[in-house]
C-alpha cells in the first residue's frame, strides 16, 4: 500500500509508481536526474493532470541538484515531454517564478522544498474534496442503512493525483469514516483507466465491481447506484463539465434513471475563459487506440476510425460540484469562480 | 462478397461464412453431416438468433440425407448445442411439425425444402425492414443534401441473419437506391460485435467509422448522427425493448440530443408475453468476458466483475419500431401484437 504517488527517498532520488505496469505489478520506479524525470512522464509513469505537474517540479529539483545552473535547460526538456499537458506548464511557470530571487546556491534546496509544497497542496485539496463530498455519501448511508453504490468512470484516483483523488477522494474519506461504500468501475475504453481504478480501490480494500462502459445504463435504471461520481478535465463558466470520453452518456442515464450525478474537482479546474462547453476544445487521439487491441486489429484494414478523448455534459445534467471550496449546486458555482 | 451467411451447395453440403474468423479473414466452413452442423453452432461459426435458427434447419437436412430415421437424434444433438437460444428451438419445433405426416422416404428432401423456406423467409422479412425504413433514411437525405449519418450499435446486421440483416437493412437498401449513407459502428464490449459489423460494412462498399462505445454520447451531442437504429432482442407488449448491454445509454443520449432513436426488428421478435421491460429476462454471462482482453487481465485479481448481456430501453425513449410490416410509431406497435 502506497501513501502517495510521488515522493521524495532519503538518498535524494524521487520514487513514483510506475502506472505502465499497473494492474498486473506495482512497481517502483526511482528517478535520479532530470533525464531520469524526463523519461518517466513521457513513458507516462505517471500521468493524471495534477501528478503530471508536482512530478516535473520534483524533475527541476533533481536537475538543480545536479547542476545549479540548469533550470532553464531543465524546463525546456520537461515541458515537451507532454506538450499538451496544460499542468505540466503551469507547474514549471511557478517553479520559475518561486525560484526568480533565490539566489543560485540556494536554488536546489529551495526547488526540493517547492516541488513538495506543490505535492503536499494537491495533497489537501484532494482531502477537501473528500471532506466535502463524504456528507453526499452519508446522507445515502443514513437513509438507506445499506453500502453506498457509487459509479465512476476512468481513474479521477489517488493514482492521477499525489494522494486521495478526486472522484475517489469522498470514497476514500467514508472508508477512513466506517461509512461502507462499493464502486462500480467503468473499464473506460480505449486506454482503459478503469483498471488503475480498479487497482488503487484493491490496494485500500474498498469493494468494487468491474464492468464494461456499456453496462452503466443497465446499472442505473436497475435502481444499483445511489450517484455517479466522476472527476473533470475542465469546468467552463456555466458548469458545462469536460471529462474522459463517455460521461455524457453515464450522465444522461442517471438523469433519466433519477440518479443524482456529481463532478468531483479542485476549483484549478474551473476554467472562466470558457463560458460553456461549446469553446471547450476536444482533443482527437491516434485512431490506432480505438482499432487495436493488445495489438490485434479489432476492424477491417478498411474500416475508418475516430478517437475523441473527451465529451461535454452539459451542467443541467450535473447535480453538483464537489470541490475543495465545499459541495457547490448550480447557484453556489460563481463561489468558486470568483474566488 | 456473400450473398447470404448460409446457403446450400451443389454437392449436398451446407456452406457458412465462419464468424470466428472474421474480421481477420473470410473463411467459408462447410457441413457435410449433423455432427459438422452441431460443432458449428456450438462453435459459433454462426450466431445471431435468426441465422442460428436457420443453421438448425440445415442441419436436420444434413441429418436425414445420411439417416432418414434420425429426426428425433438429430433435434435433441442440435437442441443442445446453444440451450438458451430460442430461435434454436422454435426452427426445430417448425421443422419436426412440418415432416410430422411425410412418408420417411421422401423425409431429406422435404427437409432441404424447409429449411431453404426458413432461410428464404428470414430474408424476406428483413428485406421488408429495409423497405420499410429506407423511407427515414431518404427523408433526411432529401431534407440535407449530404450522407445520412447512422449510429449502430452490436451487429444486427446481415451476419446475424440469412441476409440484409434488421438495423443494417435500411441502410443496404439505402445504398441500392442511390442514397449515400455513413455509418457509425460502436465496438460494443464486450463481445466486441462492432468488428463483425465493421466487417460486413466494408465488404458492401458501405463508408463507416468506428469508435469504442463510450463514444456515442459525443457524436449524438455534437450533431454527427441523424438517427439510430439498433436491432432488439424482444420487444415487450408496451414497447420496451431488450438489445445489447448499452443501447439504452444510446437511447439517452439521443433522446438529450434530439436525435430520433429508432428499433429494427422483425414481428416475430414482439413478445405478448411480456407486458413491459421488467418482465424480460436479462442474462449474466461470464466475468471472464470483462475481465480478459486477449487473455490478458485487466484488473486485480481481487476485483468482481459483472456482465449483463442486455439492457431494456423504455419505450418512451424510442421514435419508432421499423418491422417487416411497416414502421410503427407508439400508437401502431398493437398492429404488429396483435397481427
Amino acid at each position: 500500500m502506497f501513501e502517495r504517488t510521488i515522493w521524495r527517498e532519503a538518498d535524494g532520488s524521487v520514487g513514483v509508481i510506475d502506472q505502465t505496469r499497473l494492474p498486473h505489478e506495482a512497481v517502483v520506479s526511482t528517478w535520479r536526474s532530470l533525464a531520469d524525470a524526463a523519461h518517466g512522464i513521457r513513458a507516462m509513469e505517471v500521468r493524471g493532470a495534477p501528478l503530471i505537474g508536482v512530478a516535473a517540479a520534483h524533475g527541476v529539483a533533481l536537475a538543480l541538484a545536479d547542476r545549479p545552473d540548469s533550470l532553464e535547460d531543465a524546463c525546456t526538456t520537461l515541458a515537451a515531454t507532454r506538450p499538451t499537458a496544460v499542468n505540466l506548464q503551469w507547474a514549471l511557470d511557478r517553479v520559475v517564478d518561486h525560484l526568480r530571487d533565490v539566489a543560485p546556491d540556494d536554488r536546489a534546496g529551495e526547488a526540493w522544498r517547492f516541488a513538495e509544497r506543490l505535492a503536499d497542496e494537491d495533497a489537501a485539496a484532494c482531502r477537501s474534496i473528500g471532506d466535502a463530498g463524504v456528507d453526499l455519501l452519508r446522507a445515502v448511508h443514513e437513509e438507506s442503512g445499506r453500502p453506498v453504490e457509487v459509479l465512476t468512470h476512468c481513474n479521477a484516483g489517488a493514482l492521477a493525483t499525489v494522494e486521495w483523488g478526486t472522484a475517489t477522494a469522498p470514497v476514500y474519506v467514508a472508508q477512513d469514516e466506517g461509512i461502507p461504500v462499493h464502486v462500480w468501475v467503468s473499464e473506460t475504453r480505449p486506454r482503459n483507466q478503469g483498471s488503475l481504478t480498479a487497482w488503487e480501490l484493491a490496494q485500500r480494500d474498498v469493494p468494487h465491481s468491474f464492468v464494461v462502459d456499456n453496462a452503466a445504463g443497465h446499472l442505473l435504471a436497475t435502481g444499483q447506484v445511489d450517484l455517479v461520481i466522476t472527476g473533470a478535465d475542465r469546468v467552463a463558466a456555466n458548469g458545462d463539465t469536460a471529462n474522459k470520453i463517455g460521461t455524457y452518456l453515464k450522465a444522461t442515464a442517471a438523469h433519466d434513471s433519477g440518479v443524482p450525478f456529481h463532478i468531483a474537482a479542485p476549483a484549478s479546474t474551473f476554467d472562466t475563459s470558457c463560458s460553456d462547453g461549446r469553446s471547450i476544445p476536444i482533443e482527437e487521439r491516434s485512431a490506432d487506440e480505438v482499432l487495436l487491441v493488445n495489438e490485434r486489429p479489432v476492424a477491417p484494414s478498411t474500416s475508418e476510425a475516430r478517437n475523441w478523448a473527451f465529451d461535454v455534459t452539459p451542467a443541467r445534467l450535473i447535480t453538483s460540484w464537489i470541490t475543495d471550496r465545499g459541495v457547490l449546486g448550480h447557484d453556489e458555482l460563481g463561489v468558486v469562480l470568483d474566488g
